[in-house]
Parts: structure tokens; C-alpha cells; sequence
């Protein structure tokens, strides 16, 4: 193979990050401080108080203890035993990370279902309380009433993590009007207004999202996403507060919030909350994402709580004209690393020397030739031949495979520009396919386009537009396990609520929502199918009262892998339109071969 | 005009049966009985005990009351002021049927979101507690809270109707096994397996559908649904007891059920519940259509209440073969009359004679020349010209109109067979249709086909692919403001919960459910547009795991409204392919000129 002529990835590494053997001694270490403390069993999950998809390392418990890296997961470490619960996604993985002679891997969605099979009788069950939401609590109290007891404890971990990294400090970035659209004081000064609604005197964030966006401020706190971490309490009326670590605060920020915020040291939070209650103030928190021990400690000191999901997630849902055409430049910007990229693989895949990470290196390189690219906005899903069933596939050194010429390929990815986020997938055609390849991907296809052309009233949620995408494979006798689409952050989370398409989002879709469209097939062990492009709701032109997508991604679906007589005119000429669109944005801003390609890629089918 | 060939209509009348010069006297009557009891308000629900659509004349207290007839209400009687409270339906025909001057009507669809607005501060608000749901009961206790004084009180209507009629006793038909496909004494035995797995030891049944769907019987007490109205008690143990009018059992019966069920007086009823509850019974009841008195009664005398909802209802809504075999049976009897039906209405309808009452009576008499048709499943809707786009109209001699050559003709109609029920709604050419008119037609087609054709994995719900019937109309920008389709009993209630077809129904679709499919368009003032079939859900062969809907009505859709350059090769397909089944079906059963005419409507297109 000849060496790479891309520089190494930045945005994403291919080690596997953890090593077993560290699993017995520090099993150890925490069953010595369990005992110490009277403990006979610590629950150590993967999320950290603000519950994103990216922790930073310095809160990255569940893989000190346990070797498993994967996003989402619970362990609980017993005196004798230990269990890790991971979803289906990682049932694979979380045996090849963990030490298995020490930990048992069980595929559990939720320990509160089944916790008495893993608890002793009358066993002391500790907890941090700034790991779990008040619901997640509530359910396993429940479940252990009369058996075992369960008790808020300051975390182990951290005792026995010697060498625990630091927590993020990463520059703070403002973002100016033009990029937000709105300022931190208007949003402010809105979210006031529904406080008053609710019956609220203040709310408590700690989503990051959420803060970012009413603050208009980003950071690299954690990876993929430009979040800043703290937390927030906005009151009914007067100056909200933001808690930040003090390392972050520049003269520029204190500018930037000066007669909008004040700020104040993270660790100032617990006196604020107890001070609200103290007042008996009514006070807003999300039960679904925040920390029990904000609850805890609102409730204790007497405040009223008042149970509501987050008030900036819907309006931060509805993004602004500034947002829209910033995310509409970072597609612009996305299409031409994409055809960049989407030429690059054309040539070099009937070669068969391509390998998964060698792929994503590319891809991140071609993207990076833009300097306003920041970052992926995930881990790139890189799935050859068989690789491309397996829907949340993350290529690593052990797992990395050689792509055979026609063998399908699966590439899912994103960036982080500072105009805004995007996800893309493409399934690429590499020399050959077979007929139920193409039956299976025009029936894709299909779906996406159903998506991307439907109309429908004010009021429609995702649950009820998710059949468009699925109705065409449904007439096979096929599926996808998988959401339709999900909601997409302006510079922002890659994956953000409240709304989405699947049968789990039955909040209305509205003008400005960005998502994605994403509808696949999966044949384990064969191959992989998805085509996905981000669209933003917006109203219907002519059609009072009605509702359409503008579809944002730009770069083309590969046509080679279309069974034409499976394509209506009406799915043909939107595909047409489309490909035209292409041409017409992202053609003068590429040169040369990759022009030509791009001219071949889009042309009329 | 000549007189009508065809015999008067049975069963439906088209008199308002209902005087507003009554409404004075009988609200003075009651407001005197309300005084020496102490009331101040009296809750007059159109509801009995059983809570069907259509209830027995001696139970239309709010017909005596107010003098209105619609299938929903509720009237709240004041001292000095009176209230009816109507949904969308039934605003015009409300205020022509009452006394507006002493009865004041509004849209509300529930008392209880605004009820102090019509209760005056300390009042004492009674109800009748065998009219309404603990659930209705909790709502308004909990508006009026510390306002008003709600109790549960005899009902006043009932001493002071004087000439009330007797209630129904009616023959009660036991169903032989070809029909119910199941004896009542396995239905029993797979509801007590039920009730063990619910903890129940016992559970009350006050929906007549389930009682006679459980016990294999059928009457005549309402009109348009075959019930017979009484209770039952079923332990997890042991004989049942089916409480019914003593006048109603007969030697058949009690020899049909011997060893299988025991009979008591309706009035025994009250005993039973107590003794259950004396015993400390975990009874199940549901709390969307128990009475409250039910639920009273048992929590008041120690019985452990399991609110869940009615176990019959499911198993019920998954027809069995035999069942199946009765609703084909029912089906093609009901084809046969609908095309000597249509063919009649094709020649007659150019001439201009046409009124809507006659349509309803032909339709019937074409209907009752087979025997098995004992009932109307529902009054027509005979709607001409603007009539059609009122989605419930129905016709009276006020509102009889003539069907104008060239207007569009809908007519919603329903039978009951003894084996089985029906439900069509065809949309009818006259002579001319805009452009516009077959264009909407032509969209309402598309979503009726698109769920004909639709495959989907189990465990789908009507509200996932109610869009399908949709996509058309949405995508011009227009819909319609009801459910796409209704769960149909066999041989029972024309509308039956608990599955359906919109966004209100989130339960599994299952083989066996039959529902309708009837999409619609409504252009207020002009013309309504609504096509239906009913459909049953079936494993889709060859594809495992996955259902599909079997066509159930064999009548032909009017041809002459499609606006062929809409329709796609496989939804013309589908039609082809439905008219060619009605041909072959229905065609060797009739003769003559209506056999030339139904070989024409049923051509290739």
C-alpha cells in the first residue's frame, strides 16, 4: 500500500483508548474506598452533569474504571461483583474494552428495570448525585424499596483517581449577530416571559446546549461539540447568572455579557440554589436531564419546584434567518470537501487499496482545507462491505478493513464549521452491485425523497411523516432500526431535541427545526445502506398553514446504485433538481478534475 | 316529482323528533324537583349507562331536556339559567332543535376545562352517578374545588318524566358457533387467564359490545347496533353473571348458557359489586366507561380497584375466521345491493328528481331485499351538492334538498347483516365535475389506495400510517378534519375502539382488526368528497413479520371523477384489480340491466 498522502486525522483518533489490565487495580482501589465508606455497591455511569453526548476526560469515570469508551452506559461496582449495562450498540464492544474475568457485560437499557438481580439483600447502593437525573433515581429507589438502600454519596472515583486529568478550559468564542441572530439579551429577555407563564421565579440550566445558545457563546470543552460547560440560573426578572470555571472567564466574555449576565464561579451554584429556596422561590428544572443533587438541594433548602423541559430547547429548535444561512454556508462549504472527497474515492476505490481510516482521514482532510472547519461533529462512521450493517460502526486499528472493490461503502460524517454543523451520509457504489443492492437502495431512496418532498399542516410531529420514509422498504418486508431523522444544532450538538422524525417525536414540526433525513437498510454481515441529508422546516410557499423541507446538504447521491424503473418521474426529477442545485452552488467553487467529476455526478438521469 | 317506487324507510326517520315548546315546561318541572332536593345545577349527559352511541328513547334524558337529538352532549340546568354543551358536529342542529331563548348552547368539547364559568360561587352541582366515568367525575370535582359543591344525586329527570318509556326488551339472538367462531365458554376461560395475569379477581363488564361479544348474543335494544344492554361480573374463577332485564331471558338463552354463565336481575347487580367488595376483591374496571356508581360502589364497600382497560375490547377487535367469513358474506350481500343501488342512482340522477331523503330510502329498500338485513348500521348520510361537505350531516325533512345534475353526491351508509357489519361511503357522479372536483377526488382516491396497499411490520400503529392516506391532499395544501379510519365489529357497533386509523390510535394494528378507510375532502358550502372501504388487517404473505389489509367492500368507485393523469401504474393497478374482484364477486349475483351496468363500472381503466 502506498502511504497515505493525507496528514494524520485530528478530529478523530483510531486507538482503542483503554487498556483491560487497568480494570483490576483500580476495581480494587474503589472497593477499598467502598468499604472505607461503608459502601457496598457504587453506581458509575458514563454521563457527567450535563448529560451531552461528548464527556471531557476529566469526566470520564465509567472508562477509568471499567476500559469501556462507548457514549452511553451505566456500570455498577460491587464489592465481589462487578456489571456493566450497555445498549445493543455496544454489545460488541464493551466485552472487547473491559477486563470480562472482572466485569460482566449485560445488555440492559435501564438498570432500574431488573436492579434487584444484581443488588443484594439490604446492600448500601451509593450513587453521586450529580451523575443521575431525579427520574433515574426515583426509578431504581422504587425498584429497590424494601430490599436494598440507595444513598447520594460524594464520588469514589474521584477519590481513587490519582492522576485525573483537569477539567476543559478552552477558549471561550463569542459569536457575534450576524452568526446568532438574536442577542443573549433578547433570548433572555423571551425565556423571561415564558418563566412568567409558567408560574416560575428562575430556572436552572445545565445543558450546555441550552447555554451556549442563550448566551451566544461556544467553547472545545468537549469534543465534536463547540460546547462551553457550567451552568446557568436565569430569574423571572434581573440578570441572570452563568457558573463557569474562573480559568475561562477572558475580558472579552465579561464584556460580551456586561449588562446581560453575570458571572460566577461554578462552585458558587450550591449557594444560589439554596439561597432560591430559602426565598421559597418557584424554580424551573428539567427532571429529564438535570442533576438529582440540584433538585436535591433546590427542594431541601425550600424551594418550589416546578418540572419542565428545558424552556430554551424549543426555541432554540427553531432556528433564526442568521442561523439558516450560516448553516447554509457550512453546507456550501461541506458540499465541496464532500466533492473533493466523492471524486478523490472514485478514483482510488477500484485500486483496492482503500482502507475505513484511511477514508476518514481523506475526508477530514479535503474538509480541513477549509480553515473555518473546527472539528468533526462526530466520530465518522466508516463501514466497508459488511462493516456498513453495523449502524453505529467506529473504525479503530483493530477493526480497520480493506475495501474491496465492489463491496458497498457507508460513510457518515460531519463537521463543525464555524458557520455551522453538518451530518451527511453517502452509500458509494465501488465497481459493482448486486440487484438487491440496488432494489434496496433505490427503496432508500425513495424514502429520503418522500421526506424531502413532503408538505403537510402546522401541527404535523415526525411520528406522524416517519412512514414516508419507511413505506417503500415496508413493501418488501424490510426495515430500519433506527430513527428517520433528528435534530440538528446551529453550530451546535450534531444530535439535539426536542424534535425529530420517528415514532418518538410527537412534537410538531416548525419552521426553522433542522434534521435529518436519514432512512437505511442493513443486511448483517453483507452490507450496509443510508443516505441522509439535513433539511430545515420551513413554510409552505402558496400553502397557507403548510409546512416543507429545504434540504441544506449538497453534494450528490451516487446514481450508480439507482434501479431506474423503481423511480417515479416525480422522485426522478427530484433528484434532478437537486443534482441541478449542486452544480449550480458548489460547481464554481471547485476546479479542475473534481469540477469535471461534479459535472458527471450531477448530470440529469 | 313522482312518487317514490320504493317502500318507506325503516330504518331511519327523517322527522326531527324533537318540540322546542317542550323545553319550558320540562326545565320547569325540573328546576321544582331540583329545589326540594337542594340543587342548584343538574348534569344532563346524552350518555347512559353503557355509553353506546345510540342509547334506548327511555334513556334520552337530554332529548327530553332539551329537545336536542345529537349523538353527543351535555346540558348543565341552572335555577335560573340552562347551558348545552355541543362539539362542531352538531352547533347548527343544537340551537334549531332546543329553546335558544331558555337554553343557551356552546362549543365546548368538556365541561370540566371551563367550568366555573357557568356554575355559580358555593352552588351544589348533582350528577347521576350511573351517566358518568370516575374520570369525567375527578375532572369536574377538581375545576370546582373550593368553589363549588359537586355530589352524586338520584336522577331528577327520571322523577319527572312521567310518560317515560319502558326500557328495551328486546329478543336476544344467541350466535351459533359458524358465526362467533369461538364459544362464550373459551372466550371466558381466555379472559380469566387475563384477569390473573392482571391481579384481578374479578371484572365488571358495562359495555354491551364486550358483553355481547363475550357471551355470544345479539338484540335489538338499541337501533342501528345489534345490543343487548346489561351488565357482567366475570371472577377469575368460576361462572360469570350477565345481569339483564329479567323480561329478556329467555328458555334459549338460560339453556345457552347453562354451565357456562349464570343470570341475574339488573338490579342485583348493585349486591354483587358490594359483595366483591366486602370480600376485599382486586377488581378490574374501566375508567374511560364504567360508571362512576360502579367504581363508587366497589371502593366504598373494600373491593381493591385495577383501572385498566376493558380486557374484552382487544381480543375483540382481532376477528376470527368465522367472524371473517361473515364479514365477507356481509360484504358481498351489501356489493349486490350497492350496485342495483348505484345503477338506479345512475339513471335517475341526470333527470334532476333526485332528493336526499330518496336516496336514503332507495338505498335501504335495495338493502332489505335480502332478509339478513335487519338494521341500518348507522343513519345515511345522504349529502347533495353543499350538503357533502358536512362531515355528519344528516338528512331531515327541514333539510331534505335536491340532488342537482351535476353536483356531487355523497352518500355514507352502513348496514347489519346477520353476518356481518358494513360501512361504505362512495362519492357519485351526476353529470359534469370541475377540474377542481376531480383533481381533490382523484387526491382522496390516491390515500384510500395508498392504505389498501400499504405492507408495515407489526407492531405499527394506525396513527404511524395515517399519513398515507394524507400525502396527496397535504402536498396541495389542503386535509381533512377527521380520522382516517375506525375499527368495525362483526356483527356489533359500526365504530369500536380500541384501534383505528389516525393520530389518536397508538395501539398495534393486529390480524384480524377490520377498520375503515376513508379518506375525504370538504369544501364548505360547495361539496364533500369521502371514499371508503372497509379493510381487515391480514399477515402479509411472504413477507414474515409484516401485515397487510384485505379489501372487505365490493362496490366500484366512480370512474368518472378521476383525474387519470394523477394516478400512478400501481394505483390504477389496484383499481383494476378491485373493480375485477367486484366483478367476479358480485357480478354472478345480479342480473339484467344492473348486471350491463355493474360489467361497465367495473371496466378496465
Amino acid at each position: 500500500m502506498t502511504p497515505s498522502p493525507f496528514p494524520p486525522a485530528q478530529f478523530q483518533s483510531f486507538e482503542e483508548k483503554s487498556d483491560p489490565t487497568n480494570v483490576a487495580p483500580r476495581l480494587a482501589a474503589l472497593r477499598k474506598a467502598m468499604k472505607a465508606a461503608g459502601v457496598d455497591y457504587f453506581l458509575v455511569p458514563r454521563a457527567d452533569a450535563h448529560r451531552g453526548e461528548s464527556v471531557p476526560v476529566s469526566e470520564a469515570r465509567l472508562a477509568y474504571v471499567t476500559g469501556f469508551t462507548g457514549s452511553a452506559g451505566l456500570a455498577l461496582i460491587g464489592l465481589k461483583d462487578a456489571h456493566l449495562f450497555v445498549d445493543s450498540r455496544y454489545t460488541l464492544q464493551a466485552p472487547a474494552q473491559t477486563d470480562t474475568a472482572l466485569v460482566e457485560v449485560h445488555e440492559v437499557t435501564s438498570l432500574s428495570i431488573d436492579a434487584r438481580r444484581y443488588v443484594k439483600k439490604d446492600a448500601v447502593v451509593a450513587y453521586d448525585p450529580w451523575l443521575h437525573t431525579p427520574g433515574e433515581v426515583r426509578d431504581l429507589a422504587e425498584k429497590l424499596k424494601g430490599y436494598a438502600k440507595l444513598i447520594s454519596h460524594d464520588n469514589l472515583i474521584d477519590s481513587i483517581w490519582h492522576d485525573r486529568p483537569a477539567p476543559p478550559v478552552s477558549a471561550i468564542e463569542i459569536l457575534g449577530h450576524n452568526r446568532a441572530g438574536k442577542t443573549a439579551a433578547d433570548k433572555i429577555a423571551d425565556l423571561q416571559a415564558t418563566l412568567a407563564d409558567d408560574g416560575a421565579d428562575a430556572a436552572v440550566f445545565t445543558l450546555p446546549e441550552s447555554i451556549c445558545w442563550l448566551f451566544n457563546i461556544r467553547g472545545r470543552d468537549v469534543p465534536n461539540t463547540p460546547f462551553v460547560l457550567g451552568f446557568a440560573m436565569v430569574p423571572k426578572k434581573g440578570e441572570p447568572t452563568l457558573f463557569l470555571d474562573p480559568a475561562k472567564v477572558t475580558p472579552e466574555l465579561t464584556r460580551a455579557l456586561d449588562g446581560i449576565a453575570s458571572i460566577e464561579a461554578t462552585k458558587k451554584l450550591t449557594k444560589t440554589l439554596e439561597k432560591l429556596g430559602k426565598s421559597e422561590k418557584a424554580v424551573l428544572v428539567d427532571p429529564a436531564s438535570a442533576p438529582t443533587a440540584i433538585v436535591d438541594l433546590l427542594g431541601n433548602s425550600g424551594a418550589k419546584l416546578i418540572e419542565k423541559r428545558d424552556p430554551v430547547l424549543l426555541p432554540k429548535s427553531r432556528k433564526n434567518e442568521a442561523e439558516l444561512a450560516g448553516m447554509r454556508e457550512a453546507h456550501r462549504l461541506d458540499g465541496v470537501a464532500l466533492a473533493k472527497f466523492l471524486h478523490w474515492f472514485d478514483g482510488e476505490a477500484p485500486k483496492g487499496e482503500l482502507t475505513e481510516i484511511g477514508i476518514v482521514t481523506a475526508l477530514e482532510a479535503f474538509r480541513r482545507e477549509d480553515e473555518s472547519c473546527v472539528d468533526a461533529s462526530f466520530d465518522t462512521i466508516s463501514g466497508a462491505g459488511p462493516n456498513g450493517a453495523i449502524v453505529h460502526y467506529r473504525v479503530s486499528t483493530k477493526t480497520d478493513r480493506r475495501l474491496n472493490p465492489g463491496e458497498l461503502m457507508l460513510v457518515d460524517s460531519g463537521a463543525q464549521y464555524l458557520s455551522g454543523t453538518t451530518d451527511i451520509t453517502r452509500t458509494l457504489w465501488t465497481g459493482k452491485a448486486s440487484a438487491e443492492q440496488k432494489d434496496r437502495y433505490t427503496r432508500v431512496l425513495k424514502g429520503m425523497i418522500a421526506i424531502s418532498m413532503a408538505r403537510f399542516p402546522r401541527g404535523t410531529s415526525g411520528a406522524q411523516i416517519d412512514v414516508l420514509a419507511r413505506q417503500f422498504l415496508w413493501a418488501d418486508g424490510v426495515t430500519y432500526n433506527h430513527g428517520t431523522g433528528h435534530g440538528v444544532g446551529a453550530y451546535l450538538g450534531v444530535h439535539e431535541g426536542p424534535i425529530g422524525i420517528s415514532s418518538r417525536y410527537s412534537l410538531p414540526l416548525e419552521a426553522g427545526n433542522v434534521i435529518s433525513n436519514e432512512p437505511g437498510y442493513y443486511k448483517a454481515g453483507e452490507y450496509g445502506i443510508r443516505i441522509e441529508n439535513l433539511v430545515v422546516v420551513r413554510d409552505a410557499e402558496g400553502f397557507p398553514g403548510y409546512l416543507e423541507f429545504e434540504t441544506l446538504t449538497l453534494a450528490p447521491i451516487d446514481t450508480r446504485l439507482i434501479e431506474m424503473t423503481l423511480l417515479s418521474d416525480a422522485e426522478r426529477a427530484w433528484l434532478n433538481a437537486f443534482h441541478k442545485r449542486i452544480w449550480d452552488e458548489i460547481g464554481p467553487r471547485v476546479s479542475g478534475e473534481v469540477k469535471d467529476w461534479l459535472h458527471r455526478a450531477t448530470a440529469v438521469i
